[in-house]
């Protein structure tokens, strides 16, 4: 059975964008958007999510301008409505799917620590503006069945050549998203302040579908 | 007994020496110094060093602007270096000290790897333009006694608050440093063409006495 509903979320790695190679132009362009944004602070970015909500209400899919102003706080309340029962609401995000999702031997985190001894070791090539893709089915979750959470590694329009050296801009924005995920699982009952974009943004991106935005 | 005759490694950790909340001028600066140096190739540069070579002969110590046109392969051929009893000839660095300095259980990687795991965890602090110091006795490790090899965190005038996320940039770079130093380990006897810049320079500095420069 394959993937029905899946909530979807896309974090760009890396707090550099731009390979050395690239022209002054681009560098540019994206070091501006990699300061603007939590890539430079955080090592990463989310650049859009579909969350499923019920059958209902379909997903919470916002645009693509949403994710511009994130905050350190953002991004730690979207990993926690990611997993949540009540993601949808204005309430506090309740985790109900961080152990089944995140967690575990198969879980997104383990995924993760995988791929972060591969990038410890490989210097084949370097991912600039590349994305990990992380999915679950929240109706499997909720039947009690296993959620087929899974990592994918998209965007490659930007690797190169490693040249016998680590991708380390890579590797420290995967560590730095590891963090954020393992303090869902060791505090899932954690209260941010819900933030005012994120609550607004609900509302009126109410099931859109112009897909998961890049 | 104390270091006497200490050969030490100046390595400034991360692909970016500047704080997200620099003044735009002081970014300008760093930014350019870490595109042309090996700071955004491989995640850290050497800014430094002093090896020991004999009683006779003392140090070599090469000023800064030597430093600054380093690639990668002189990145590697400075590593084994180091840690070579002829590192001062022109001839191929022999590693021979690789094993007691950089290996074992309480040598250079090791300690790498105890401060590694330190930074995974760690989100208080977010150290730019620090450097790991390496040290080590050659004359100890000629009489067979423990290298006295350690690491050191200097250069704490760029270190800010980390705000509850780990310091990816130092992180990825220390990764970055801790595979080249286990290439050293697992190959010693790769050999790398001389590169013209350390070669010229070993003659043009030999013996200076202008400290390590940064």
């Amino acid at each position: 059975m394959g993937h029905l509903n899946p909530s979807i979320m896309d974090i760009k790695i890396g707090s550099r964008t731009w390979p050395p190679q690239a022209s002054e132009d681009y560098i540019a362009k994206c070091l501006k958007r990699d300061r603007e944004s939590t890539s430079v602070p955080l090592g990463f970015r989310i650049s859009g999510f579909q969350i499923y909500r019920t059958k209902e209400t379909g997903f919470w899919k916002p645009d693509r301008q949403f994710f511009l102003s994130f905050s350190a706080d953002d991004v730690r309340l979207a990993l926690r409505k990611f997993v949540s029962s009540n993601g949808s609401a204005g309430s506090d995000p309740d985790c109900a799917f961080a152990s089944v999702v995140y967690g575990g031997s198969t879980g997104i985190l383990a995924q993760l620590l995988e791929l972060k001894a591969w990038f410890e070791d490989q210097t084949i090539f370097h991912f600039y503006s590349c994305s990990v893709l992380m999915t679950f089915e929240k109706e499997l979750a909720l039947e009690g069945r296993s959620s087929g959470a899974e990592i994918k590694l998209v965007d490659f329009a930007h690797v190169v050549e490693g040249g016998g050296v680590i991708d380390h801009n890579f590797l420290g924005g995967l560590c730095s998203l590891i963090k954020f995920i393992s303090e869902i699982l060791t505090t899932p009952d954690e209260c941010y302040p819900p933030k005012a974009c994120l609550q607004a943004s609900e509302k009126s991106h109410f099931c859109s579908d112009d897909g998961i935005n890049k």
